[in-house]
């Protein structure tokens, strides 16, 4: 499939998702033009040295001038300032869109500096690895994924299936490093069990999730305050040899890795 | 590589565990004769039709005849009761191991019962997944595992590995089930985002992991307070918005998970 949807496409921030969209449009529609804007003079050489862009630009206005398309892929707490550099420049038409992990406070962002004469279409890939920068990139990330739903639903349901489990991931891997030195070798010698799942988890970028939490503030405390009381109660359960409620609720949660099994069969 | 280190193996359970070992003696060992020992009809008829033993018994007791090699590897809150029933049964010299993941639970179970002209030798293949079952063995599962340690030490370690982590994702997981219905499928849906790790960790045996918990109740109780500590500290930096705390957090995490890629690749 090669086609050109786009003719100029402007990337603001250029880690492991604008790069891996840059690796998408190089394999599919190799004619547009891409414009990389990030921060450092140093991830903008290593863009320039694997030839994911056409232009680079430390600058978001100079950027977007003339793209028909423009994704803010950027940690969250940099859009309000990218909003108000870029507003000027845009082009009449233009998409603008964005691959942040809360809805709510990227419109909240967004909406207000963006003129009317572009389109504003909120996204999410909902997709990801551990790594992050330029070279972490890879054209396949995005396949099969998808989300498409109103920006509350969509903070809750994210809150739930991927920012929670990242909050406990740091957690629990922090935790862990507190431990005595000498335990804490033997630890990492023996992480397969369940333990290495959440140091992988745990190494994902420190300030795009920094800016989630603080964003999604309400949804996650909310999820965190009932995640509390269930973990308390399994705790109370441990505490009295209480085996039966372990049991009974080690038994659901079982079957609710055979319904998402299923869901992806279906 | 096909030696013959034991004449007759006596393996007591024959769930992910048993009937993984029982792969890897067919594989390495073909001229040892295989007793498979378990509690249901189901699972030795299985056991049968998946041609994994050479004989099979409901009774530990006659199950150890003759054997020189005996491995328990049944859930942990049946090793008392299967230790009184062995023990007259034992050959001089024989070997008898265990597969538990709490060492101190299981050498309080075992070591008093059996007769001294046999050889104990606590054992624990750090290894498994979240099936369970004579159908979800294979002869790979214990490729490049192994731990060598303390029974205490042993148990302290398995507790920030395994057991705090199943014990957590265990919980995430009840405590996304107890949300709305229509929420829920959408959960489901988009578990992709970390979440779905979790249910993966979630599905491990319930039985097992209960009597993993109950006794191994000091070092999960001790670690389960630590965590939650912290827990509470990255909780209020949320709630307050100090991304500074949170960002410390996150870097230093990140940092544990480097440790690791490089303690596996040196």
């Amino acid at each position: 499939m090669s086609t050109r949807l786009f003719e100029r496409v402007a990337l603001i921030g250029f880690g492991l998702i604008g790069s891996s969209l840059a690796r998408v449009l190089r394999r599919d529609s190799p004619q547009t033009v891409i414009v990389a804007c990030a921060r450092s003079a140093e991830t903008l050489e290593t863009v320039r040295r694997l030839g994911l862009a056409d232009e680079t630009s430390a600058d978001p206005a100079s950027a977007v001038v003339g793209a028909d398309l423009v994704v803010i892929a950027t940690p969250l707490s940099a859009y309000g300032e990218i909003a108000r550099r870029i507003a000027p420049a845009l082009r009449e038409g233009a998409i603008v869109t964005d691959v942040g992990s809360v809805k709510g406070a990227a419109i909240a962002a967004l909406r207000p500096e963006l003129p009317s004469r572009v389109h504003f279409v909120p996204g999410h890939p909902v997709a990801g690895t551990e790594h992050s920068g330029p070279e972490a990139g890879f054209a396949e990330l995005f396949q099969d994924r998808w989300a498409t739903m109103e920006a509350e639903r969509h903070d809750k349901v994210l809150a739930v299936t991927s920012h929670l489990p990242h909050l406990i991931a740091y957690t629990i891997v922090g935790t862990a490093t507190e431990l005595g030195q000498d335990l804490q070798s033997e630890v990492v010698a023996f992480s397969a069990g369940g333990f290495r799942d959440f140091t992988r988890i745990a190494a994902s970028d420190p300030v795009m999730w920094r800016d989630i939490f603080l964003e999604n503030r309400e949804a996650v405390l909310e999820l965190l305050q009932r995640f509390s009381e269930d973990l308390t109660a399994l705790q109370r359960a441990i505490r009295r040899g209480d085996g039966e409620t372990l049991h009974k609720w080690f038994t659901r949660t079982r079957a609710i890795r055979r319904s998402i099994i299923e869901a992806k069969q279906a």
